[in-house]
């Protein structure tokens, strides 16, 4: 038996607990709650067809690997909504312990490097994790604005927040960023969104 | 207001539908079953992990791209279950279809890009599209067995209707092919699978 396969099989199956892990946004439809795995699919399809409008130019193939680990910790240390100020507080423990258990799963090559790509994710400092970023902020805007605001009524969240939530468009695509100041403004008009 | 952008957006909200769409493979505890779009983040991500173990040199990036669209035209067609003789007979019919309306939401030559890229995977020719379709195989085997066999003893599924669905696995990648025989045997000594 291959080893080195094993552990790979593994951790594919460890992983399947992604599709359990639940975020706040809603689906475009409102039906449902999303979960992180569906939202880590969402975001890398987005990640190929909206790659044009980065300001600079970037390695699609980074960018698509980051979205698609870029959750993983939840399956241990769970969601963390983005505008609960207090479970921010412990998020980075948490997540850095999931991060070292999930990835030790892998060959140790692979462990370094999926490591490594979920650490340049959460530091937010190169083009690719800055995109990535972007997407991840976008995206949970396009759901709530098609269900209504029904994420943000039920935590009363104000423009303000999304906006500075946002913030990482702004450089990384101007385009995007623009546009989504335009749907926060429709979303304050049609009461989905408090000002 | 950028028209090609607006394009891309209602397409990749239209798309979410993707996260409605059942599959008859359960999550590998079993609990519940498994939609189309974690299911195609899983095969992106097993790309990236896997694509080591395939015969011949291939371009992942493309590999990647194809698993995260290969499914979408279920949100018009549904998912046909592998073993259903009877669905198969329109199935390709009622897939282009769905090709047809949803790729065309996209700007012109991304939609024809996108359209290339799944038709290039529903052949089966290339490389890629050979070890995207190794995936889509290998991936309902391990949440079957992790789940004790639980969509197979549902439907009565046999042995060799599971090994020759998963006939392509031995050509790009004699390696998972080897290890699908072990699993399938381990499956029927547990009576997961019968013979």
């Amino acid at each position: 038996m291959n080893e080195r396969l094993a552990k790979q099989l593994a951790f594919i199956v460890e992983v399947d607990q992604l599709k359990q892990v639940e975020r706040q946004s809603y689906l475009a439809d409102g039906s449902r709650r999303e979960n992180s795995g569906e939202h880590s699919w969402h975001l890398a399809l987005m990640a190929c067809l909206l790659a044009e409008h980065a300001t600079e130019e970037l390695d699609l193939g980074r960018v698509v690997q980051m979205v698609l680990i870029h959750d993983l910790v939840e399956i241990d240390a769970g969601d963390t909504y983005c505008y609960d100020q207090q479970a921010y507080l412990d998020k980075r423990i948490r997540e850095e312990k999931a991060a070292t258990r999930l990835f030790n799963l892998l060959p140790q090559e692979q462990a370094r490097q999926l490591r490594a790509l979920w650490e340049e994710f959460e530091a937010e400092i190169t083009v690719e994790a800055r995109f990535a970023a972007s997407l991840d902020r976008l995206q949970p805007l396009l759901l709530n604005y098609a269900a209504g605001g029904k994420s943000w009524r039920e935590h009363g969240i104000q423009k303000k927040q999304v906006v500075e939530r946002a913030q990482v468009l702004q450089e990384s695509s101007p385009v995007l960023w623009n546009w989504v100041q335009e749907l926060l403004e429709k979303a304050v008009q049609k009461g989905f969104l408090s000002e």
